[in-house]
């Protein structure tokens, strides 16, 4: 019995030991990868960004046709409850809300009940680890699916990723799409500076519409940083001045280098860390 | 307590009622979609083209490093005793491997034991049903990932696919890509004939490698009929004699129409026909 099973999680209302919570072996979840997700970070006892996330969760289940289960409340009541039952003050929450159970077919019914749980990470806090000094990433074929905007568990074009950036001694694998288009990382946003001006890809189908990313943005535009959404291409990154990974669990990371390439001086960039300091002091102050 | 839920199904090495077989919310299968399956068709009391769906589903795992918890006869008895305990002679078994269960993260470890599960449902038999008088399809985008060739549950594509078709009045619907290129349907292979040859898409990493696609191929060939892997495309397809439909629980259909468009004749095409009425005999002797 590993550690994690002896967490306290939330599943369809009640709490219980990791070990305990259980679905059917019929929901969709788990046949069809038909459920959304969100995933947040417990900053000093703080919830970065409830709210964003709450609006995304709605829009995810939206786009599935897929009701939500309770209020925005009551997820922060359960979050809050989680974090003090596991006596966690920095971890990552995760919440997923799957279509519900029934005998298998690729129909679903608008009438079934969802299944719903979350759970708590420990994790050292933000200002603990080294992501500050820069990391390295490997560039990977996007293999994802279209509809990269609703976050759904359909997540083995990641979870490949994952591997393949583990593999190469990367800290995230950055997903390149047929038409040489970079899009982000498999678990995060990702950002190019290139004379002072901050450029990410636009917010379509095709990424996931980050919410470290959209708070960071608005930082970056509060500051009268200038910002661009526009497509670009690996040339492009290994041509910028910086590079940088958003996520809800990590903040923002300078990224240094791509496989054998380095990125401007090889340093981690001075926007990236400024807004990362921001992003943390505004979190903290929340 | 719908009827599914009485019936006997297999997990990890056990039987029990539907109701009862239960997996950790930590499963990756639920979490990642980091799960592969396999669908087969029990007719008559006779497993379909057993060895060849055994044959993909190592493939499948071969692909995403999983290791395979049972032996090949294994598998054949636990479908075998599925059909008996729920005293089932026609319908579609579902067989499942998950990587396993573990705290969440991307990364997995190849040591992981995995979850195996497995479920028969009771179908009308093949010649009862009326899909030999030919079915309507409905054309959408192809949204999926790009390995389509590892049968994994990430189908929330096909779900969202399957919803249009169904919502459009069709049996089925047609997945086209960007390129404008006919790939497959949402849970079947699909062929068009042309001056007497059998047209199908080459078998890459683009289209699932169908179980009775290949059986029918070799049927066709058998039977001296011509062959050819090519793309083709929507207009192919509305300019096509015959188009089909090959399934392991629907054997092969005839298509009639594409949305508004009447296929040939707009009558079940004869190619498909034959074929359906072979894959059935030899089904039946083996």
């Amino acid at each position: 019995m590993t550690d994690y099973q002896n967490r306290t999680v939330f599943l369809n209302g009640d709490y219980m030991f990791a070990k305990d919570a259980k679905l059917s072996i019929f929901d969709r979840g788990l046949l069809f990868a038909d459920a959304v997700y969100e995933g947040l970070g417990l900053m000093d006892g703080k919830i970065a960004d409830f709210e964003l996330h709450m609006q995304r969760l709605e829009r995810s289940l939206a786009e599935l046709e897929m009701p939500n289960p309770l209020a925005r409340e009551a997820y922060r009541d359960v979050f809050q409850r989680l974090a003090t039952e596991n006596d966690i003050q920095n971890g990552f929450f995760y919440l997923q809300i799957t279509r519900g159970t029934a005998d298998r077919n690729y129909l679903y019914s608008t009438e079934m009940q969802p299944n719903v749980f979350a759970f708590v990470q420990p994790q050292k806090p933000v200002k603990e680890r080294n992501t500050h000094l820069g990391v390295k990433m490997h560039a990977v074929p996007d293999l994802r699916w279209k509809r990269r905007d609703i976050k759904t568990t359909n997540l083995l074009g990641q979870v490949m990723a994952k591997k393949a950036a583990h593999d190469a001694g990367a800290f995230d694998a950055l997903l390149v799409d047929a038409d040489g288009r970079v899009t982000e990382a498999a678990s995060r946003s990702f950002f190019i500076v290139k004379d002072n001006t901050i450029i990410a890809p636009p917010v379509t189908e095709e990424i996931l519409h980050g919410i470290t990313r959209q708070v960071i943005v608005n930082v970056a535009e509060t500051d009268a940083l200038e910002t661009a959404f526009r497509w670009f291409t690996l040339d492009d990154v290994l041509a910028a001045d910086e590079a940088f990974l958003t996520g809800s669990s990590t903040t923002v990371v300078p990224v240094i280098q791509i496989d054998e390439h380095i990125i401007g001086d090889g340093k981690p960039g001075k926007v990236a860390l400024r807004l990362r300091e921001e992003y943390l002091a505004m979190t903290a102050a929340s």
